[in-house]
């Protein structure tokens, strides 16, 4: 167990076609709109306590203190006055709302004074508590850090001092888990052993008997299921419920697994997470699909259209446990769910612009024929409940973080996108360079800047069937490295990265007849506006050629895919008509998944309609397919596994 | 305008495989089920105004009066000591309940006397009131039936001296529509005009400004548009909000028209109609895809699974319309809607034992795997709110009236069922019997056993693409014969009736790369217990020969369809694989739609994947596509148009 380190994000700085654009945006329009945002919504005026008699809301405090978290992770990437003053004026007015006792959330002690920790399975107050630890913990350096950081212990220590199995305590879990995670960064920004303690403690005593939301709240099925406490999470085999509570749970979890060297509660995690990837995850790393309850359902129930949900704080959050995970275990399994959540639904969420934001991330969208139940088709500026756009003001700025794992003595390139690091192992810190247009392209050059003897090991994504590795003129069939490096040595890796047309476990039956297209990790839609016709029209040929080209409208180096497609020619006049369509050969043009609609509004589909005129090719029909695959397998993709050794 | 009238359903006897034993169940079982969960639900017990403490609803007394409804009609056909003390008793009882104005609701009487009329738009009185109308007609002449028909006129009256645009009256208009067309019922059964008044009053003034519902209730779109009160119902051209009622106010206005000569409000009718047959009805015959509000959408919008509606009582009602416009117009587009509802989407909403029903009729239900949004995949006894089984009560008994029409010395047969038939002709009776196994075979006997002259008018249905007919010797080839019958003479009709795959227009995405079965006027549906593999796994080849069996557990005679599908085995072992599936050849056997889940749970589906190897065949590529088929170009089925002529 812990057999990895995360690099501090701010070490490394993407340089890539993707992220760091991406990482930009965040900082340039993400933030500050949201902050405006925050403000016009009366997010911030919330504050002033007895003064704001506008409407509020209990996760408010949870949106503040996300764009917080964002602020000061946005500091530490590039100076910013503005956002500065912005950190210290908003955490000197929260500070002020602080009750005497410790006590500090705006909607209850100026709504509901009577009613605090009343009604903990709905009421959002311990996930408030929760994102105000992570936005402290992250800004505790800046002007107006200490003092937020200091109240924000306090309550941390009113609320450890509230709840547990001890005398004077009483029982109480959140119901949107969040500080559990929460409270192991506190532990670790703090060393109090204490906070830790009590993340176990709402760790542990969740779903224990008597269950304390059925017993003072009258919670019953499906709802205590929807909030993990059905049963002691130990006991649990099947993500479920609201998916954003699940990963953020599980991520506590991991947090305290790798806290307390706890292997059991880590195989939890482990048969939780693959209940997921295996079962429960859009090819596009979304997960929760159902929108009644933002939930889990059975496995393979993964529509595509107007019921589905995959929010984009889901994907967050799954990016966020799969990185625990991976640094706990090495699994490149982890990776690869991971990459594919980061690079199609987690980016999707967000518009290229930095301020459009989905809540809900489609996998096809009809702009002429569907009534949507399930949320917008059309990225929004703010929500009511706004937890995506603030979601991403403190995700977006850390995913250089993702690029690599450090182990003892060695630094793992887990997604080998362009970037400069300066890496802090043991007992030095490692300069590196990553050159390439990774997610885009699989020729990468790694330049190691730092003389001295340590472990390069590499991941060969599970997307991947070869790889070639070189390194000082010398070929490599294992990816790992191990030497002495001279400064400015350089190591050429060259994956394999065709266009792939994926197709899903029949029970999957939104996905039958039909095809993705991913080339990398990167999974395309086809957008009408760039199509001869309707997409519902299309048939791809998926064994004719598939050309990489430039993406018209997109940013330059984005390659679109394009190839051979029928068009279906309706042959009735009514709504239905006997006997067989008929088709004209068109061809079609694919874009990357998470750039969808950014072109203006148009229709789009991840599965289109596939045909097969040949034999499946041989790149297929190699694969070890049958293998059953698990966690504990190791190494294993989305798709087929591939036959050159994986690291594990 | 007036073309033909419907017979007394009670002078045409099924002898057929389909509908005479849904009659005879209807009366062994439907009914007295129905009429048992009315009393143990307290629906009955309910009339017992201070005496009844239970729940009650403000829909239960239109239950009660449908069950009485049919009742009447099953006595009609076959004698029923009990049922006949049944009706006798609980007529009186409702009787009984009549205030002194002649008010008659149980609901508002007991439970909210001061609210009266208060919240027409959701309350359901006006339609509780219509369905007293029409259980009051049809049990005139029943023990106790005459001092319910006072009752009930009395109560009309009242409705007739407070809703209007006079002196001392006030505007209001039904939340759900049926009063409109069950007042024409009560004109036609008393002559008395103010009745067939009250109708256009409550139809003419509905939608129009001030705007009743908006003023009195404060209720806006979309829900304006769920009660059809969104605009005047004479500038409608599309149907819309919630089927049931749409249906039932279409119906009432073909009703008035017909009463009044008013071409203008028919041809309402008639758009409307089409706008629902081109565009938002399933192969079916079922309407109103949505669940949400249970009603229409925008066209296209036909889903299969989880997220559609098409209750029973929407298709029954579009049955009832069809007829109207039928009767109205002679235009066989409406029969052949009418039987395509008939025999798959009105027959599936009820179990063959008949008493277990569907709210929503599925075109898809996948066991496994789905959580079904809009309602159980599985029959039901009963619902809470219970309108389908109680609809089913009704209409069942009389669906021997749509097989016939009768004109002026001139007698159609709509759907050759067999049938015994004492037509009252303006001038004389007519018996007619008609043999063969239709819906199932094509080959249609019928004998004139009254001597006379008079035309025999015989609808080619719009799926048949060939046929014969020959009387004593001669063949005909206009389906019309006009002659001096001599009894005993017969008629032979032939029409083909192959098994024929059906597409649909590629807006219905759900249907994308799919197929529905249909042979005459019955649609297929594979259930999974037929098949080697499950459903979803199934791909129909689709020019491969289709042969005709039996149907394993159905009754006898019940024709399956047999032919060659490809299962496809997926070759993954995660969600997603790369490259094309295997596929193995198989058999698959279909079974026709209204049938299914007769023989245990299991899945099922409509719509399958199919695969066409070879060129369309010449029976498809010959059909006259492109045309635009409207109502007003006369003839047209579902598919396409016939090449034989069809009279109009």
């Amino acid at each position: 167990m812990n057999m990895y380190e995360s690099p501090a994000f701010s070490d490394v700085r993407p340089a890539d076609p993707v992220l760091a654009g991406r990482i930009a945006s965040c900082i340039e329009k993400t933030i500050p709109s949201s902050a405006a945002r925050a403000v016009e919504t009366g997010r911030i005026a919330a504050f002033d306590l007895d003064h704001y008699h506008g409407e509020r809301h209990i996760y408010w405090d949870s949106d503040v203190a996300k764009i917080l978290e964002g602020i000061a992770y946005a500091l530490r990437l590039r100076p910013d006055e503005k956002l500065a003053a912005l950190f210290e004026a908003w955490t000197k007015k929260i500070v002020s709302c602080q009750c005497p006792d410790g006590y500090l959330n705006s909607y209850f002690t100026a709504v509901k004074p009577g009613e605090r920790w009343k009604t903990l399975s709905t009421q959002h107050e311990l996930y408030c508590a929760g994102h105000l630890m992570e936005a402290a913990v992250a800004g505790r350096d800046l002007p107006g850090g200490k003092a937020f950081f200091d109240a924000v212990c306090r309550y941390a220590d009113l609320i450890c001092d509230t709840f547990g199995r001890g005398k004077n305590q009483r029982r109480g879990w959140p119901g949107h888990e969040e500080i559990e995670l929460a409270l192991v960064k506190l532990y670790r920004a703090t060393g109090n052993r204490r906070y830790l303690d009590q993340a176990a403690y709402f760790i542990d005593d969740r779903g224990s008997l008597p269950n304390v939301f059925e017993a003072e709240e009258g919670i019953t099925e499906p709802f205590l299921v929807n909030v993990q406490a059905d049963r002691p999470v130990r006991e649990m085999t099947e993500a479920c419920g609201h998916a954003v509570r699940a990963v953020y749970l599980y991520t506590g979890m991991a947090d305290l697994a790798r806290e307390t060297d706890d292997a059991g509660l880590l195989n939890v995690c482990e048969k939780l997470f693959d209940s997921i990837c295996s079962r429960k995850m859009y090819v596009t790393g979304g997960i929760g699909s159902s929108f009644q309850g933002e939930r889990f359902t059975r496995g393979y129930d993964l529509a595509n259209g107007s019921l589905m949900y995959a929010e984009s704080c889901a994907a967050m959050g799954l990016c966020q446990l799969a990185s625990r995970l991976f640094d706990m275990t090495g699994k490149t399994l982890y990776m690869d769910v991971l990459e594919t959540a980061l690079y199609n639904g987690v980016l999707s969420g967000i518009s290229l612009a930095g301020d459009d934001f989905f809540y809900t991330n489609y996998l096809e969208v009809d702009e002429n024929l569907v009534c949507y139940n399930s949320g917008s088709p059309v990225r929004q500026k703010w929500f009511s409940c706004s937890c995506c756009p603030t979601s991403f003001c403190r995700f977006l700025p850390q995913m250089g973080r993702f690029i690599y794992s450090l182990g003892d003595g060695e630094i793992a390139v887990n997604i080998p996108a362009a970037n400069t690091a300066e890496l802090k192992l043991a007992d030095r810190t490692v300069k590196l360079k990553i050159e390439g247009d990774y997610p885009y392209s699989g020729k990468v050059r790694i330049v190691v800047e730092t003389a001295g003897a340590f472990t390069l090991r590499l991941r060969i994504p599970g997307w991947c069937r070869a790889w070639r590795l070189a390194a000082g003129g010398k070929a490599y069939t294992e990816p790992v490295i191990t030497k002495n490096w001279q400064a400015g040595e350089a190591v050429e890796l060259d994956l394999d990265m065709p266009a792939d047309f994926l197709h899903s476990d029949p029970r999957v039956t939104g996905n039958l007849g039909r095809a993705a297209l991913r080339r990398g990790p990167v999974v395309y839609a086809l957008e009408e506006i760039d199509q001869t016709c309707p997409v519902r029209e299309l048939v791809l040929c998926a064994d004719r050629p598939v050309t990489v080209g430039a993406a018209p409208g997109l940013p330059a180096g984005t390659p679109a895919l394009r190839g051979t497609a029928l068009r279906e020619i309706f042959s009735g006049s009514g709504l239905y008509a006997v006997g067989a369509p008929r088709y004209e050969e068109t061809r079609f043009t694919a874009i990357p998944y998470a750039l969808w609609q950014n072109r203006g509004r148009t229709s789009m589909c991840v599965w289109n309609r596939v045909r097969y005129e040949k034999e499946p090719p041989p790149s297929a029909a190699g694969c070890e397919h049958g293998r059953t695959r698990t966690i504990t397998d190791g190494p294993g993709g989305l798709a087929c596994p591939p036959k050159t050794p994986r690291f594990s």
